[in-house]
């Protein structure tokens, strides 16, 4: 097997910055209505926002106009950028990240969120212009769909069978798998240990440093 | 067997207030130069204070001296006051509180947060003066300890060995073990199902509303 790639998923998984966006749904979501606990919120964070507002009105029974959703995703974009001054680099993020290119395997970012919002996050994790950055506006459909994936290995131009996808929630997880990836996951989105291995992880790390730690288990074997 | 009693905690069990609280606890230990991730945080909540962190401080191996500690709270009741316009009952919370106290069955609340920042919370609850509430002020020690649920059952003249506590996350489940309780998990706080029962939850529900229409499984057999 050739060394494999790495495609990240962002929010949750290089920066600790699930638990703002949470809150920052569940305050758009009730400025149009829908009352819905802060842990069934989390549950859904990781695939994009459209898909992510889809599944929560058909668990609620609930419709919304294209216009209201249009509102639900501006003032959560809104409520999140209030948050953003209080977001981190996950733990071993930056490390991971240029160990990996110091070693000449492949990276992209590969995230459900828009540029905009992205932005950023990018900017504290020190991600430059040449690395491929993969996000919502640029895919049909995003995760669980595989697209963004595709679309992250394509700009790498490297094959997604030999891609191992880094993310923190199911939606990674089961993306991965239709895309024929192996799935990693990290437990730094508050998912369970369970609920990502229940979702196909090959294996699950708490978070970048642990996973910079285990990059042999993997099939990244690098002498520098 | 006699009619259960139910004991119940208060912040993920019948408050939508884990979230909050996750992120007012980042904010204090960051300006204490404690900066951990906030998945972290959120496995450690539902401890009190105190023991909350001791846990963190023996993790990242970090030592704080009385004072050091005294302001990290203070700093998380300041964040978190300004979040508790947005904190909401948990679906059926009010319902569930209700229908008990119509049904005769006795039930208090025992939580690890401090009289202070519970009162707001009792007050959206509906929570009278006559309602037993045992908070982390009048006990020596809080949870996993299983001082609290042991006070309310004394409040209530009630034996702890037919009570129910009722809470959504580990340190619940363990401080009822402990004092000899069943101990029914809620998936309102965050906690994954497999988490909960792991802890030796007897049974695992949603949130009030579902723990409501299951109330005959726990022996809350009542003809109203």
């Amino acid at each position: 097997m050739p060394v494999p790639s790495l495609l990240f998923d962002l929010d949750g998984t290089l920066v600790d910055s699930v638990y703002q966006h949470v809150l920052a749904w569940r305050e758009a979501l009730e400025a149009a209505g829908l009352e819905l606990s802060v842990w069934r919120i989390h549950r859904r964070i990781g695939m994009s926002g459209g898909l992510f507002l889809d599944a929560l009105l058909r668990e609620t029974g609930r419709r919304l106009s294209a216009e209201e959703v249009t509102r639900v995703q501006r003032t959560h974009a809104a409520a999140f950028a209030r948050q953003v001054a209080q977001i981190r680099p996950l733990p071993g993020a930056r490390d991971l990240l240029a160990y990996l290119t110091k070693a000449r395997v492949p990276w992209a970012i590969a995230t459900s969120g828009r540029r905009e919002s992205a932005q950023p996050m990018l900017d504290m994790l020190g991600v430059g212009p040449d690395v491929p950055v993969v996000t919502r506006d640029q895919v049909e459909h995003a995760k669980p769909d595989p697209d963004l994936f595709l679309a992250a290995a394509e700009r790498l131009h490297v094959a997604i069978d030999t891609s191992i996808v880094v993310g923190d929630s199911v939606w990674d997880l089961l993306a991965a798998r239709r895309a024929r990836a192996l799935g990693v996951g990290l437990l730094s989105g508050g998912y369970g240990q369970d609920e990502l291995e229940g979702a196909g992880a090959y294996r699950v790390y708490q978070d970048p440093a642990d996973l910079l730690g285990h990059l042999d288990e993997v099939g990244v074997r690098v002498s520098l």
